[in-house]
């Protein structure tokens, strides 16, 4: 491919809402523009890395016996209601009215396409297991898409559904797709990713695995410990606060005055806020009456979905509107309204001397201690785990870090075979549900989290397995006739051993040339000079360790070759 | 892959609404399931025949200096409105309101998508020329979907835009990617297809052709010459009509009563159709005042797109309301009221003695003669070529087929680089709006011609360039410990040759497996049982020619790969 052909502009400045790296490189190397918020075209290079991802993708599919099919992007609204999700999901799945006024939507998951297709046709247990997949479009009208093609509205995804006989099949089959994906992910060249065991959500089912890309612009959190292999998002992460110690003194109510934060009244009353009870109020959802108060730690905060569970109950932040009960100001454990929930944090259960609000305007006590002066108190896990505390497994170190969505798989369950209504024959001839895995990859999330991870401050990095290129030449001074036929030459001679190359034939200067090299990111670059060839020679250089040699002219298909073969080892699954 | 996993369910009966073979046999051979009204989930076999034509098209797009990228399906309104086809374009076209209330739509084409990639991109004459496309999901809400994926209304689609300086590099251009259309169509199976000039409707710009396969089942008629290589769509071929014999008899009015038709007239008055003048009335659109009637020869028949280019104005078929000017029944030339718009069809010019309607109940003329009775008549060409009609070029025979459009290409203009304005410099460093052209193919289209045209009343005859799997092995008694083991080996040692293979491994009667064999149409059977077994033989039969061969089970590898190799060169482009 000749670069001055490309349609793909490479840009000084990144447009001004990209604030991530990979957003920001991506767009500067002229690999995708947008059409619309979330919604991007992905030029040619994007183009050709995703379908070399795609393939990697196919491939572990189909050695699991998987079988590529091509579900529809819209679909009518019938399949839909029969699983229920045409009214649970919210304003993210598309609807349309068709021209006979028929409901139709934008497929953001194919559940129920699978389930469609696979009803009787699918109608025995020899038949089980059966995997089917696609690549296709997806649209989900997401409220806050960013990041380039981190979070977008469009999107090509893998989605893959399996049907099982029985529990044990599906656990087994879960089991080598885990593996698939590891290997896809280390194919695709990704290097610090994680699975973590998650909620599924919406998905229904119960064992749920995430993988996760960690960087630090991942929008989710992720507990990790340095001991031992456990790890666990945010929202479930259990890790073991140490007590600081404290001696036992009496309950003494003590003026504070305007003094309100655990900041303030810390420095007030010169206690560590480690010594002090935080109360964080909420309301729960639907019901403006009916407050919760979790109590933790001054140093720690309110994990919200550990409370949710806690409670069994959805809840919003209170909003801070008048509430009688609360007017007393300073709130603590002891002497509340009654209405209100209480929820006590673990980390508050073997302190011997607190600091509380008293619920009484301008006052807090010191001296409380749980178990003296209010044993009745019953204590969950309800803090954010933060970097420093313990492993709940181990007892090692644990590390807060961010993370992407890379990858998903859900063991799935009967929820879609039940709803749907799809039966088969068991050996004994009773008629049972399937039991469904269903297992997704975003094409072009994988495009951002390589960006994001395979990169400097020069440009993209990209891994020889998904590089749209091989090689990328950089021939200087194509006016000089030698230059010209050599450099010509080469290219030829590289796209005849089946060698992916881009050809910079434009006339500029050569830090232009290396600049864009160096932005879009090839694995190889090889320069042909009128000095590389006053010695007969080129100069190869490997983008990922700025590693250059001159070699000679015609060694160097030789020299690439082996290069693209030591690379492409290291990237096996 | 073995046929007893394969989601894919061969049945004898096809849907009710399946009235077309290709319909019918990919419904009946399990590759395509209807999902709603004109949307399908395509099977394995189907998605795999799908790949194998995109590759093909992607091959030869590369060979043109394409440029793969992705559009997305979903678009904003706003670049819709530039080229003013937001709202040109009917209810063809899905829109609907986004989450934040934009408008948006789903892709039916994508010029405007083209365009705003290029846009900036490509700044310079330099640049040009240039071709981007992609293989990408496109839905159009048809009215009328039918046919299984003749018509649908979600398809998947190979479109590509190219950009030009001149006119002249736009045909020069146009005239390569004419020839890489025969070629794709070559290369995937298709026989009897042609290419005719078309009008470029919707697309603006001049010059276009479709390609169409010629079928008894399509929708559209096409004139075509024995003689020479005129070819034209119905809508605009111009047949020449030779003009019967009749003697010059003086003009008189005859009582004809309630005969009308022209049927009933000739039959009354002995006079062959062919010496009567059919009048057919229209109403010009929007106006229900003006009102048209087209003067035809008795045995003819109106071609309305002729009759609205002679016409330059749109009309519709006249409603048969009341009107006062019609009033006086048996229309003909003489006598009409003055406010009605008038077109003579050539065929009536030298007829030297016609009946014609008397513009008066129960009465036509006889003998009536245009020369000499309106001499102010002037004539047009607007009915309807048919079958027997002489060619306009050489004189030879026309014959009016049925066809069904496999691909188009249009040479577009600046239509659309001037309404969204594209502009880049030109040598002298004047800007100018490039020119471009269009080309597209459905890929569910091509599937459908090809199961329409190769089919027997047995199943499908898929050509083996786009077969899902080259071969079809068929094991019987696979409970035989021989046969077991030697059809297996075979399988395996076919797929390690880099062999496409379905394996039936049911415990199915023989006359199943050859049915299944014969629907799903996979170009080379192979039998293995313990009758040939006996002899050391595997059977091979090619399903084209139903031809079948014993084989040494050594040489069944060696002679697969050679009728292999025969059939992929017949399939050369």
């Amino acid at each position: 491919m000749l670069l001055s052909k490309l349609v793909c502009e490479r840009t000084k400045e990144a447009p001004q809402d990209a604030k991530i790296k990979s957003h920001i490189l991506l767009s500067r190397a002229g690999f995708i523009k947008q059409v619309a918020n979330g919604i991007y075209t992905m030029t040619m290079p994007c183009q050709k890395m995703s379908r070399k991802i795609q393939e990697i993708i196919r491939q572990e599919m189909d050695a699991l016996d998987g079988q590529e099919v091509l579900f529809p992007v819209v679909m009518p609204r019938e399949i839909w209601d029969q699983s229920g999700r045409y009214t649970s999901i919210g304003s993210e799945m598309v609807r349309f009215k068709d021209r006979a006024d028929r409901d139709m939507l934008l497929g953001m998951t194919h559940e129920e396409a699978a389930v469609h297709l696979a009803n009787h046709i699918v109608s025995s247990y020899n038949q089980l297991p059966m995997m089917i997949y696609q690549l296709q479009t997806k649209f989900r009208d997401e409220a806050r898409s960013r990041g380039g093609l981190i979070r977008v509205r469009e999107f090509t995804m893998k989605d893959a559904y399996s049907f099982h006989s029985t529990k044990e099949d599906l656990e087994k089959y879960y089991d080598r797709m885990f593996d698939a994906y590891y290997r896809i992910f280390r194919r695709i060249g990704l290097k610090r990713f994680i699975d973590i065991k998650s909620d599924s959500g919406m998905m229904g089912g119960s064992i749920a695995h995430e993988f996760m890309l960690l960087t630090e612009v991942g929008e989710d959190s992720i507990v990790l410990c340095n001991g031992c292999d456990y790890r666990a998002n945010m929202e479930v992460a259990d890790g073991i606060i140490s007590t600081p110690a404290s001696e036992e003194k009496p309950l003494e109510l003590v003026f504070t005055g305007e003094d309100k934060t655990i900041e303030e009244v810390s420095a007030r009353l010169n206690v560590s806020p480690e010594l002090t009870c935080k109360a964080v109020v909420f309301a729960v959802k639907g019901s403006s009456d009916e407050l919760v108060i979790a109590f933790v730690r001054g140093d720690l905060e309110v994990n919200e979905a550990k409370l949710k569970k806690v409670l069994l109950k959805d809840i919003v932040p209170y909003d801070g509107g008048a509430s009688e009960v609360l007017a007393c100001g300073n709130l603590g454990p002891v002497g509340l309204d009654k209405s209100i929930i209480t929820v006590f944090d673990k980390s508050l259960e073997n302190i011997s001397s607190l600091v509380i609000g008293a619920n009484k305007a301008e006052y807090h006590y010191t001296g409380f201690n749980f178990k003296r002066d209010l044993p009745s108190a019953k204590f969950d896990n309800i803090a954010k785990t933060r970097s420093g505390d313990r492993c709940p497994v181990c007892g090692g170190e644990l590390k807060v870090e961010n993370g992407i969505e890379i990858g998903n798989i859900f063991q799935l369950g009967t929820k879609y075979t039940k709803s749907m209504d799809m039966t088969v024959h068991g050996a004994d001839g009773v008629e049972f549900n399937p039991i469904m895995g269903c297992y997704g990859i975003g094409v072009g999330r994988a495009i951002a989290s390589i960006a994001q991870e395979s990169s400097d401050e020069k440009g993209l990095i990209l891994p020889m397995s998904v590089a749209p290129w091989q090689v990328h030449m950089c021939p200087l001074r194509l006016d000089d006739e030698n230059v010209n036929a050599k450099a010509y030459k080469l290219y030829d001679e590289l796209v005849k051993a089946g060698i992916d190359v881009l050809f910079d034939d434009r006339s500029v200067a050569a830090g232009v040339k290396f600049n864009d090299a160096d932005l879009m990111g090839m694995p190889i670059r090889v320069v042909v000079s009128p000095k590389s060839l006053a010695t007969q020679e080129v100069e190869i250089t490997v983008r990922e360790t700025k590693e250059s040699q001159k070699v000679s002219y015609q060694d160097a298909i030789g020299v690439i070759e082996n290069i693209i073969k030591e690379q492409m080892s290291r990237l096996k699954g």
